[in-house]
């Protein structure tokens, strides 16, 4: 199989050609949406939700049969910095948890039908501090933009991205911090939950990254110095999907931040994307504001794994499931007014 | 089969001797979540949902296989003044489109697995317009009080109730009013979408009905001089699923005020109840604040027939699937700190 692209800018290339919503389609599922047996907008953001849906898809009556759910694995040098509450080991071991189906994304897949799919990337080789130099070399974020590419099924009708990597809140909000300006402050969180000295100490590695990596290049570069595997991973498979007209439910704080380097690469490249949740991880919901997304969920979630978008599958599935499904006023024998 | 009661007298006493949770099952699913491969409270309120659910059903691994949805539908002496957008033959009408498939309520039982039930409660006589006196007599109020008892399915394991009924947030609106005190205006609202001049004349219908038979008895009492059948339906079918430990998952405006009946009958006798959603319907949220639930979803829907409550069964079946379903540390082989 000849590779989608070989370097970064053969990514950025596609990025900057990306297909739209299908405009016939978003009329007709209008249309349609407003002859079903319920009173205008009575189903609130399901029938937003779902109009949005069929645009991407391209038909008028959707279905969502085969969604995917995809958690990519990595490791961090920033780890090394006491960042978080867990030792990197954690990484692997999960890893080897979502194969056995014992983790929450397990679960959350299965209760809504969704297949499940795991990259590890590269475990053994954790990304290079960044606050000493640059998180990946372009081949290694190539690479990593490949996997996650790659992973994406193409018979999908809806995809979800998650992660694991222990540490990886740290360069989601060194990320953010770079990307949307402000400071280390206002973007870093507890993550797994680390207590106060611990905050401080990775706020001073998030600062200290942001220093030497900042406004130094796009989105895809920013995500080179400062982001990890895992991370570009998801970004492949977002862009993955977008050329597959499949529509992505966003998870959390690092979804998002791998997700914004897309936007700030080219504007509108997360048109296909929704965000599934509000985390309780606290710079989310600045990030979600930044992205202009609403979240479609707010059950302070703060997990990473996909979870939060996974659970906002039942959120979709039904929207959809309405505006194929039901009746129209005609076709009932309902008085619509 | 004898009937559980047979009188008004007879289902505040059941009312008053309801069970409550399993302080031994609420104790072990707590330890139990305790040791799941995720970071404390990482999984936020799916966390308490599923131990809350594990507590009514008295297990600490619980599952949920049979969920059952009952919409009841009755029809409205005050419809007559013109109270909705719709005409009330649009009752009858829905209830032949949940039969025929052709409903929210349909698309949204089949998307989370939920066996659906529709009660249509002697449609062709409405209750008496309650500005000229009381909706029911007690055994009008007897017999539709036992119709929802009747129709829980003893094997279910979450019931979600809703109703069918043009008119009906004016007596929602007007018990509101009656049980938790405030004007008309602060609990009436467009409904299915009257307008302005439909609104005032809403408002003026409740204030009426107040007027005439506030403060004149309990909740139940209320219930019959301001409610209506199909409500009065969801009361019974909430009242048995408590005696059966089965959790209910309440849906907007309407499910609630009739709900808050029970409350106001017998303090907690919701107990086993959780918010599903929070209804565009303007006084849901008052509403949902007097009875200190919090609600799963704030999607903007206001459809009533449960939609709203049957959407968050993703929700909750997303939660025990985690509590039940994922491993320990332990068993993961997973450091936990």
């Amino acid at each position: 199989m000849t590779a989608a692209f070989s370097d970064l800018d053969g990514f950025r290339s596609i990025l900057s050609a990306q297909p739209g919503q299908d405009a016939d389609a978003v009329s007709a599922a209008t249309a349609r949406n407003g002859q079903l047996t319920k009173p205008p907008a009575a189903l609130g953001r399901l029938e937003d939700l779902a109009i949005w849906y069929a645009g991407w898809r391209g038909v008028d009556r959707p279905e969502i049969k085969q969604p995917q759910v995809i958690v990519f694995a990595g490791n961090h040098g920033v780890a090394a910095q006491g960042v978080s509450a867990f030792p990197p080991e954690v990484t692997e071991q999960m890893v080897l948890n979502f194969e056995h189906g014992g983790a929450a994304i397990n679960q959350l897949a299965a209760t809504f039908g969704a297949r499940l799919d795991v990259h590890a990337l590269s475990l053994d080789q954790p990304t290079a501090d960044f606050t000493q130099g640059p998180a990946m070399s372009a081949a290694e974020l190539t690479e990593a933009l490949l996997v996650g590419w790659n992973a994406v099924d193409e018979s999908a009708d809806v995809l979800v991205t998650g992660e694991m990597g222990i540490g990886n809140t740290t360069p989601a909000a060194a990320l953010a911090t770079a990307l949307f300006g402000g400071d280390a402050e206002d973007w870093t969180g507890r993550g797994t939950g680390v207590d106060d000295a611990g905050l401080v100490n990775k706020t001073r590695v998030v600062a200290e990254g942001v220093a030497l990596h900042g406004a130094q290049g796009d989105g895809l570069e920013t995500l080179r110095r400062l982001g990890g595997r895992e991370l570009a991973g998801m970004a492949g498979a977002i862009a993955r999907a977008r050329t597959l007209r499949i529509p992505v439910l966003l998870d959390g704080f690092i979804c998002c931040a791998a997700a914004a380097c897309l936007e700030k690469t080219t504007g509108g490249a997360l048109d296909h994307c929704v965000a599934g949740h509000l985390s309780a991880e606290g710079a989310h919901v600045r990030m979600l504001q930044a992205l202009d997304k609403k979240p479609l969920l707010s059950l302070g979630l703060r997990l990473g794994e996909a979870s939060g978008g996974a659970l906002s599958l039942g959120v979709l599935k039904a929207a959809v499931a309405c505006l194929s499904g039901m009746a129209t006023f005609a076709e009932a024998g309902v008085s619509d007014s």
